[in-house]
């Protein structure tokens, strides 16, 4: 899909009580919803209200809600049997990206056959791609991180091999996602911090990737003035309506950003250390990403200089070595109040001394064009020197 | 479709040589293309290199050139007759506005059957909506205004009673845009002009729209910023590439926006007046907005001195009243520039002080929607006096 300038076959309803139009657009979509959702939404009135929009609707539901972080290739072929076996004609995904992604793998593999796992992009293996469409999905984000709501990727966990890999399809996008911020305001400060680390990380690596679009830059400069803005707010005064606006759309930016231009060595990083160690994704991200901005400093000063410059408009009229020398620190600062100087490490994540170097090899392997798009090329040295200053 | 926040199915291809491309997206889509172009295409290199690309990919080619400026309801009659007793499976647009839009127009009514005229939206009478889809469509613009490339819209002109009206339907999006900047780099200093103020209208009354939303106001002052910066290299050095690349963006831009939340005052003046009097549409749209603006400026300050800041970043540092008043000035003088002092008028294009009547009646009943997306509603006497202040 990069090929293309622009492209979001997605419709994307977004803003506060947006959900109440969840059983009109479900109703032209199907008649029988797969509702995958994770465990925790339970305990949410979301899911009570969601299954009321559909049943009033006059769908019926079949509810999947074995959904795990970092989201299990096995558990999602039992999701397709489910699916297949109840005859749903559409996927509903209420959550964070685990939930969104599974939702979007059922709904690929129900109609294209064999196992979630042989769709993901690996390198030097066998790779199934899509050829005959999936059934439609509806996306219903609860957390402002993943965007995963706009893009053609879903993110999938090997437990047999310790190993995540991607589906990367243009039919992977959702057909109809809801971002509703009101879902939101009950997100806890730490889940909120984190996952916004990760939109922040996705507006990022696309803007400072080699393939960056003037559209992806536009809409990540955007999502990092909107996440600059808002992300301590979210934090410290979760219920704020404009705020968790801001973080919703900055999010869905990310996601818009990163369907367009892809992520850099924060995600070529992260994304493997948690199919090692369980790691949350923006854990993950939060981890190595402070250690790669340092590291990169010197090969993208124009650029750093717009993301500092963004994030901190007063310093607008600073020279733009000036600016790019800054943001590591302004960086360091909005993450040390976001996690209340709470540090994520490597290390914190069960990583141990003995698996960095497995670690790098799989960076370089399997997440060799994120690496290629990074504008400063690393080889396995830089890896480790970066993954062991994250420890 | 503006009940979404973001949603542009149509894949936009862009950058200088993309126009390459053609052969490989044309034979995933069809086999047989009805290409329309506007009759000026054939003086240029562009109908060849595309017909060759189209021919090298074993696709078959049906002309027809019978385009005209404010595409006739009666002609795309005729071109979808043509389309369907040849069983053409693909339409191809090269071309401005007129071009674009009149191949939409035969992509719906080809597989909707009926007459054209009977799609576009008119207040008060019956509107066909087509229920069974389209035949794919690829746009190829050869000027940077009209955006409509990325638009739900195809504005058709009814030169039996004289009147524009717009087919309004989200499957209207093209499937395929090809946005080549090489193809600008022949349009004449005037026309570069003109489309131009068209494609910064679009940006600009999607930004002062009443519906406008963060996503559609990202994606304007984008485009006004690419315009400002662009447009006056654009008619003095027609050759400098990086310029015809921002303008062609801009009016891409612009599209998309006005995709997102329509046009207001200016188009809903302009638009008829074209209908009346087969303004050009640019032309149109130039003989009033700074009219428009100057009555409009106390109600839409906030947002009047983002459009100023944005097109001359040096008065960022003086006030939202100051920048806001600056506006007028800032555009009469770039207008004064890249028209080479040349005012358009609306007695200019022909329209008679007794038409101006008609032509109010015309702006409140079929383009009320236009004036209740502008910042200040308009009651009949403003509509009269905004057109003699602009004759």
């Amino acid at each position: 899909m990069f090929e293309y300038l622009i492209n979001l076959p997605t419709k994307v309803l977004f803003g506060f009580g947006k959900l109440a139009l969840l059983g009109e657009e479900a109703k032209k979509l199907g008649s029988k919803a797969l509702l995958m959702y994770d465990p925790f939404v339970s305990n949410y009135p979301v899911l009570n209200t969601v299954q009321g929009l559909l049943l009033e609707n006059g769908l019926e539901v079949v509810c999947f809600d074995d959904v795990s972080p970092n989201p299990r290739h096995s558990v999602i072929d039992a999701a397709v049997q489910l699916c297949n076996f109840e005859n749903c004609d559409l996927v509903i995904a209420v959550g964070g990206g685990s939930a969104i992604d599974s939702a979007k793998a059922v709904a690929i593999v129900a109609v294209n056959g064999g196992n979630t796992w042989d769709y993901t992009e690996r390198e030097n293996e066998y790779v199934v791609r899509p050829t005959k469409g999936k059934i439609p999905i509806i996306t219903i984000p609860t957390t402002a991180g993943t965007g995963t709501e706009v893009t053609p990727y879903a993110v999938i966990n090997n437990t047999d091999i310790h190993f995540k890999a991607t589906i990367i399809s243009e039919i992977c996008f959702p057909t109809v996602s809801i971002v509703d911020p009101s879902l939101m305001l009950t997100m806890p400060p730490h889940l909120t911090a984190l996952t916004g680390i990760d939109a922040f990380a996705h507006a990022f690596e696309s803007y400072i990737n080699r393939n960056s679009t003037p559209f992806s830059s536009m809409v990540s400069l955007e999502a990092i003035r909107l996440y600059a803005q808002s992300i301590e707010t979210c934090v410290n005064n979760p219920t704020d309506r404009h705020a968790r606006e801001n973080m919703a759309l900055a999010s869905t930016l990310g996601g818009l950003a990163i369907a367009h231009s892809s992520t850099t060595l924060p995600h070529a990083i992260g994304q493997p250390l948690s199919g090692l160690t369980d790691a949350p994704h923006g854990g993950s991200i939060a981890a190595c990403i402070q250690q790669i901005i340092r590291w990169t400093l010197p090969q993208g000063k124009e650029k750093f200089a717009k993301v500092a410059e963004t994030m901190k408009p007063s310093i607008q009229s600073l020279t733009t070595d000036e600016k790019a020398n800054l943001l590591p620190s302004i960086i360091d600062e909005l993450f040390g109040r976001i996690l209340h100087g709470e540090k994520e490490t490597m290390s914190g994540y069960g990583l141990k001394d003995d698996e960095i170097d497995r670690l790098a090899d799989t960076v370089l392997s399997c997440y060799i064009m994120d690496c290629k798009g990074h504008p400063k090329m690393p080889d396995r040295k830089d890896i480790v020197n970066i993954i062991r200053g994250s420890m």
